[in-house]
């Protein structure tokens, strides 16, 4: 199949990177990075999570920071929201664009583990969380299945199970007149190798040719852009992505695992591929060195070391 | 085009890392890694340089490190040089497997700049080579061209231009009787895309289809697992890597910039895709992370943060 003509990617670095850094970050610094991000014309950036702090005492000044960056038209910004309470904290900045979303883990163990719930019991959940949003009239349009390639807690996921949770989510939402138009699959733990890559995302495009599939895919074991690549090929073009790498695994065995797939690796890679983003990859790289200043220490990102191909076309080496 | 069902990995870490590192690596270390790496079961590990300690101090004790190590039968131990002086050095060893390969640039400016010969003095330089290593009686079967895929200096480089540089270095290998058996591709620089691989790669195996390719791949820009892969899928079976990713690349435009690919990950990838190396990747595991002891500095290695798939499948987290 041929590549697409165009990818979205969905900038989520200040979300993800902060809520996993040990150094506390100034809100200030993580408005300036929202700020920063902006520049370079992202069709999304998640700013922020509204959870309790008691859980995620780095999400404590969710709304300082959305009160604090300069929103740029064309941009949506969002947020995470686990509960009725998120939701209600979310809307009250009257700043975010507002997503539902109902999602499920594919692993019980890991279910169990991040959220305190078992696949079963977040079914259960997820019907309060329709009435929730419906209540408060958030646009319910999109399906996440977390964990769907593999759990660092339970091993390998079976694509048919993922399929099957997905469905019962599709019946759910159309029970309630809910119009499904994204399916996000996220390799949380990076289980993701090619060949996994085409069988489940085989499966769910031959089950809902019409609804774009989004990958949220982790770098744990160095194969994010591979994994992207594939599901590029196979026409795949909507893709969450990080800044410079910002985030990590909590999950891993060991300290200091990649997170999400580099932002600007990911534009480079479409860009090389003739692949349109709509991003400025040469402010990207700029921003991404300065989210390394943010947080303190380096992050995993390569093109920002090795510079872009781009720029040496243009400018080679004296 | 299926995947092969075997892949031969060239460790090249001992080499290509210690010729980087800034802070010294004692002599004593350096054979300690060779002697790790043993273990792990390659079919070839690229132990040191012959080159001038003029130019490169810290292979200034080259001989030291060949004659400390301890072989394991099935593995060839190889060996850089340059000029007849490093192939007396390395042949005086009476312990290296000893590679005759004829080598040019691609990059006219690269090649200036890295060996102080135009291309066509390096053809006249070859001559000369034949004659020494038919004089010192080592085998000649590879050819190898640098900056094949593009280079920092001059850019994208064409494809039939590699071609030509093949052609010629072939025929001049016919005009003395040597049979070559291997052609390396190095993307030195890390400019190759898996597109630029398919071009590339495609017209060498249409034109010499009886030759294995070697890809010596880097990680400049973070595609090197990807285009390792593209080349897989095109039945190529034979690549060089750095346990750790040591090495780093000294022509990038930044410092920090990653070397050649991570051997333990393109392990962990091939034995992912079913494709078997030889290689024990637990062991392998435990000495990248070693490597970091050695050089004392983080390497770019993503399997050894976030943790195998067979490790976690055999043992889940609890």
């Amino acid at each position: 199949m041929a590549l697409p003509k165009r990818a979205i990617i969905h900038e989520l670095g200040p979300r993800e990177g902060m809520q996993i850094e040990k150094n506390p970050v100034s809100t200030e610094a993580k408005i300036r990075l929202v700020d920063l991000l902006s520049d370079c014309v992202f069709p999304e950036i998640e700013v922020t999570s509204f959870v309790s702090p008691k859980w995620v005492p780095q999400m404590a000044d969710a709304e300082q920071v959305v009160t604090g960056f300069k929103p740029r038209p064309g941009t949506a910004y969002t947020a995470i929201y686990l509960n009725a309470q998120g939701i209600a904290r979310a809307l009250a900045t009257g700043k975010l664009h507002m997503e539902g979303v109902l999602s499920v883990t594919a692993s019980e163990a890991f279910s169990k583990k991040n959220t305190n719930r078992t696949i079963e019991e977040t079914f259960i959940e997820t019907e309060k969380r329709i009435a929730v949003l419906k209540d408060q009239k958030v646009l319910t349009d999109q399906i996440s299945v977390m964990a769907a390639f593999g759990c660092n807690y339970e091993g390998d996921i079976a694509p048919d199970h993922v399929v099957r949770l997905i469905d019962r989510l599709m019946t759910m939402a159309a029970e309630h007149d809910l119009k499904i138009s994204l399916i996000q699959l996220a390799d949380t733990m990076g289980w993701g190798t090619p060949s996994g890559i085409q069988r489940l995302v085989g499966m769910v495009q031959d089950r809902w040719p019409d609804i774009t599939i989004n990958l949220h895919l982790h770098d744990t074991r160095g194969l994010g852009l591979l994994n992207a690549y594939t599901a590029l090929q196979m026409g795949i073009y909507d893709f969450d992505s990080a800044v410079g790498g910002l985030g990590g695994c909590p999950y891993a065995g060991f300290t200091g695992a990649a997170g999400n797939i580099v932002t600007e690796d990911l534009v480079h890679l479409c860009h090389e591929a003739g692949i349109e983003t709509g991003v400025d990859l040469d402010r990207l790289l700029e921003v991404a060195r300065e989210a390394e200043d943010i947080v303190g220490h380096p992050l995993p990102g390569k093109v920002m070391r090795g510079g872009s191909l781009p720029r040496y076309r243009a400018q080679p080496t004296a």
